[in-house]
């Protein structure tokens, strides 16, 4: 069996290896257009920064070194430049000769990734670069030596941007991030976004929100707010889409969202080839559609999949849930399946909840806060997404309603979910069980709340509100026109709160829920804003 | 409806406040015999140690803030004393007075917790204390301030006594840490436990296994090897027994493991009486058997849901998996479900995997280590359990193999898990994901293994070892009588193996997979040293 790979990375090289440990005798060749193979994506950024320091620590693997231990024919430089599916050949490039050739295949494995979105201006006289290849970050990293108190402008605030403006910052330079829409990293709900452009503006990073690049001038980048702002490197983190070019040159199936289909087993439409990674169309956990996730899990562990595949013992890929994580000036930001927006967008019935938990018990020095947001359906009460912004502590709770979300359980199953504690690292009960109880009040009846985005229209149909926070709390900061009665006092001044419909809030939600629960007893209807004062103000600011 | 509910810290508590939310006019009363209620029983050790600084964060409610805010009647330093199930009364001593009075109840729940079980000598002239209430850590650091350059003898090297341990010797006391058996930390096997004994060694800790106290002589605390150590104070951590006193006096039913008897709604045989916490037995998530499981999330949770059962809302406890975690000297160790010695008593069939992996991705800087034991259902693949020991990241993955075995995720499934990576958090295929591959290749026969405690089994029925790791690795440390061929090497030097059963090793178990799959593939039996050259030497030293 002879099987050619397409694309020595995170899905190619990872097929490579395995299919090795599967069959001995099975023949494979990696083509890679680009210098290097088995490098780590995912660290570039942090070369730029000088957080990782040896270039060689990117470079986890090498031809020869895939050579020797997988008997691997890995060649790089060389660009498949055709398929031809009747024949089963593939033409190849060598781009330092520019010569082709002709390879046969019994199977081919198309991992040749992303390809960059630019939203550079083309003409551009300042050094623009992507942020994808080892060879990018060594001209960025050229650019940056060159000169002394350098700036630089990133088109992009998602992922890859905010890595590249946090390691820019790092490295000293003065950066300013153009981010098209009207908030930072988009996959976030507004509120939770917050708090990462509070933090980018509070570390000094010049964020320009509705903005473009229109243009170079001889003082700099021309944005579409009609400011320039002087630049000597532009990264441009536009984003990416799937690299299908070769796939649908070859007229295999493209699927709905752009990316190439393929079956849970990761063949496409043609049962001798097959593919993976970035370039491929998932299967989206939450709606069954076709969806574009394009992370290196995803691409590693399918590359191993896409081996068993050929040598026949297909397994069946899991439905994607888009579970990612970012670094951004010490906070964590993290999220799983789908938003409120896009809940909001394909007119899924839902409940959210958000909570502002601390990552371990309070009575032990060094708790760090962090932000939940938790969509659940509103019908069969299923974890529909999550987001969480804030310390240590967040990828684990994350990782807990992937794991949750994967396996099918219920939002109000999280309260039963036995994770360990000891005072260092969690609490009692656990964020992850707090989230439960809140979703498990709403399933229930037991809770009604009220998302910040709407207390402004139900106060203008005559609702009250009422913030049961401390008079201390009351007066160091409130919503405007609330009445402020203390939760330890409530039962005492029932008397004095008007019998329309009320909303109750506190700082988090928490002392809210014991309010509401007095008044709904006491023959109030009330509703509680979610996630409190906090989240409020995250919401409006 | 009249509440009455026995102890006022976790379990007792929870369900009070729990009930007034669900019911603003229950009276509902809360008996403490104790001078404290809502304590942080878990915070205890690290007042000792002076981590935590301040007593006050140790009493997180105290009777009146419960009053203000839950209008519940908190009691402390008043003892139940006799239950009467037909009258529905609990005879209530006060503990200043001495005086009795009775109150009737329409339900009770019991939350009395656990009460230690003692090693300590009876006659001691050294000042005794367990370690578990705000007395106890009152008495404790009396004695350390009274004395300079103290030294200790902590009794039994479970949990608290781990945590007693790690804190006096913050505090700069030496300590004598004396275990009844041969191995410390009872719950893991004796190969994940030796890192933790080899850190406590490192620490200047005196360790004596397999060793009892006997005594008290003027030189100090006489112990069963014969040897007398000096002792300013003794910490008699020796474990705990459900507190059942009031139950079995009443003639409530006991389980199989001595913890009182509940349903799944936390109702005892009698209809009328709850009970949670420590004092009650759970269900084993393994067994469907009795068992005792003493951990504060637990207690906490039953506790809110003992409160939805009275308010005629009942839900069903989930079975219990042991999920717990304890911090020493840097370590982290958790775990969960069944331990492979519980699984051998049993004679439940199994399959093991050992891991090392690093916590996040090697390219970015500081990596920490972490080792990872799984124990899976031979017949059904599912997971029994699992130890970690480690740095940064272990309780991320205790947690998730909680989720999963909750959920009732198969070994090979966790390959499947989208877990968040970015490389200060996680590797592309995570540690879990890694696991899952080894579990999956047992499970699937692509790869056999062989436990470290089975190698010297193996090797006298004539099995070959074959040290796979490079002739650098080799010289610094390897298996006695090992043949050494590298796993590059190895295609090349097919000829030099004989062909009797052989067993390959590495440092971890990662390569000697690869090295097994040429090796199967080229005709040999041959089985993969489980964890490698790493477990074995933590197994056998
Ligand atoms: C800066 C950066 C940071 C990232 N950080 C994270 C992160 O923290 N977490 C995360 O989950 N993901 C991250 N990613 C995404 C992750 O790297 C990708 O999801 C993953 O690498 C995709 O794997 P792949 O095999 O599909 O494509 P790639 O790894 O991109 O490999 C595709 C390869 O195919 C080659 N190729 C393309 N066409 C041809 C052709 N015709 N002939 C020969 N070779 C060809 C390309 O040169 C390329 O090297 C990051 C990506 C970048 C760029
Ligand atoms: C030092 C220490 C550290 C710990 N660390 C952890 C940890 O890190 N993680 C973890 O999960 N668990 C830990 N635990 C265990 C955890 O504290 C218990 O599992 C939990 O407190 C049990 O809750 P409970 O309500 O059953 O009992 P408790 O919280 O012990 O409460 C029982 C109360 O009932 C009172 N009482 C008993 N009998 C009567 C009576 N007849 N009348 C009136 N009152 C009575 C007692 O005085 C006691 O205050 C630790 C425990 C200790 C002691
Ligand atoms: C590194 C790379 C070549 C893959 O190599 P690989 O050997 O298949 O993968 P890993 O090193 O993760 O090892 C996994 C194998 O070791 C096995 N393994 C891991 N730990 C083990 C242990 N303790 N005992 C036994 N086996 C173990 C696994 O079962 C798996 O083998 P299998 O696939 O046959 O089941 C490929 O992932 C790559 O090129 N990565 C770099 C690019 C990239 O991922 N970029 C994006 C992220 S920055
Ligand atoms: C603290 C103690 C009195 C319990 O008080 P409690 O109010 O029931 O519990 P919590 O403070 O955890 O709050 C949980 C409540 O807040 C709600 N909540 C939490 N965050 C919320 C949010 N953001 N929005 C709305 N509601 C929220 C939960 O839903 C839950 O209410 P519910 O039970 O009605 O569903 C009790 O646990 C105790 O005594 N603990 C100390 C002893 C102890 O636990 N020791 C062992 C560990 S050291």
């Amino acid at each position: 069996m002879k099987i050619i790979i397409v694309g020595g990375v995170a899905g190619g090289m990872s097929a490579a290896t395995r299919l090795r440990r599967l069959d001995e005798s099975a023949e494979i060749i990696v083509f890679e257009r680009g210098h290097y193979v088995s490098f780590a994506n995912c660290g570039l950024p942090y070369f730029v920064g000088g957080i990782i320091r040896d270039r060689g620590d990117l470079l986890l693997q090498t031809p020869e070194s895939l050579g020797a231990r997988f008997a691997l024919d890995v060649r790089v430089g060389t660009e498949v430049v055709q398929i031809d599916r009747k024949a089963q050949t593939v033409t190849v490039r060598d781009l330092l000769t520019d010569e082709t050739s002709v390879e046969h295949y019994d199977r081919l494995v198309l991992a040749a990734g992303a390809s960059a979105r630019s939203n550079a201006s083309k003409d551009s006289t300042v050094p623009t670069h992507t942020l994808r290849t080892v060879d990018d970050v060594d001209h960025i990293t050229a650019v940056l030596a060159s000169v002394a108190a350098a700036s630089a402008v990133v088109i992009g605030g998602g992922f890859i941007g905010l890595e590249a403006v946090e390691n820019l910052v790092h490295r000293g330079v003065h950066v300013t991030l153009v981010q098209r829409g009207p908030q930072i990293f988009t996959p976030l709900d507004p509120e939770m976004a917050a708090p990462v452009l509070d933090r980018l503006r509070e570390r000094g990073v010049d964020v320009r929100l509705n903005a473009t690049v229109t243009g170079t001038s001889a003082l700099g980048i021309m944005l579409s707010d009609g400011s320039t702002v002087p630049a000597d490197l532009v990264i441009d983190a536009s984003g990416v889409r799937p690299d299908v070019t070769l796939a649908a040159q070859a007229g295999l199936r493209i699927g709905e969202s752009g990316g190439i289909w393929v079956d849970g087993t990761q063949a496409t439409s043609d049962p001798h080839i097959f593919a993976v990674g970035d370039g491929v169309e998932k299967t989206d956990a939450v709606s069954g559609s076709g969806t574009l996730v394009t992370m290196a899990g995803l691409a590693n562990r399918h590359g191993r999949s896409v081996a068993d595949s050929i040598a026949g013992t297909p397994g069946q890929a899991a439905p994607a849930l888009g579970t990612s994580i970012v670094a951004i000036f010490g906070l964590t930001v993290a999220l799983v399946g789908w938003s409120e927006k896009r809940l909001v967008e394909a007119g899924l019935a839902h409940r959210i909840a958000h909570t502002h938990p601390a990552n371990h018990a309070g009575y032990f020095p060094g708790a760090e806060g962090m932000s939940i947001k938790l969509l659940i359906d509103a019908e069969s009460d299923a974890i529909l997404g999550a987001q969480i912004v804030g310390g240590s502590g967040v990828d684990k709770r994350i990782d807990v309603l992937a794991v949750a979300m994967a396996a099918g359980l219920s939002a109000s199953a999280l309260t039963r979910l036995e994770l360990a504690y000891a005072p260092q690292y969690a609490s009692a009960k656990d964020p992850i069980n707090q989230l439960g109880y809140v979703a498990s009040n709403l399933a229930e009846g037991t809770s009604v709340n009220l998302q910040w985005h709407e207390l402004a229209a139900a106060r203008a149909h005559g609702a009250v509100l009422v913030d049961v926070r401390s008079a201390g709390e009351f007066a160091a900061g409130s919503i405007p026109d609330a009445l402020n009665v203390s939760l330890d006092d409530l039962r005492a001044r029932l008397d004095e709160l008007p019998r329309v419909p009320l909303i109750v809030h506190c700082q988090v939600g928490q002392r809210g829920h014991t309010a509401a629960r007095i008044l709904t007893q006491n023959g109030f209807d009330v509703r509680n804003l979610d996630g409190g004062y906090r989240t409020w103000l995250a919401g409006t600011s």
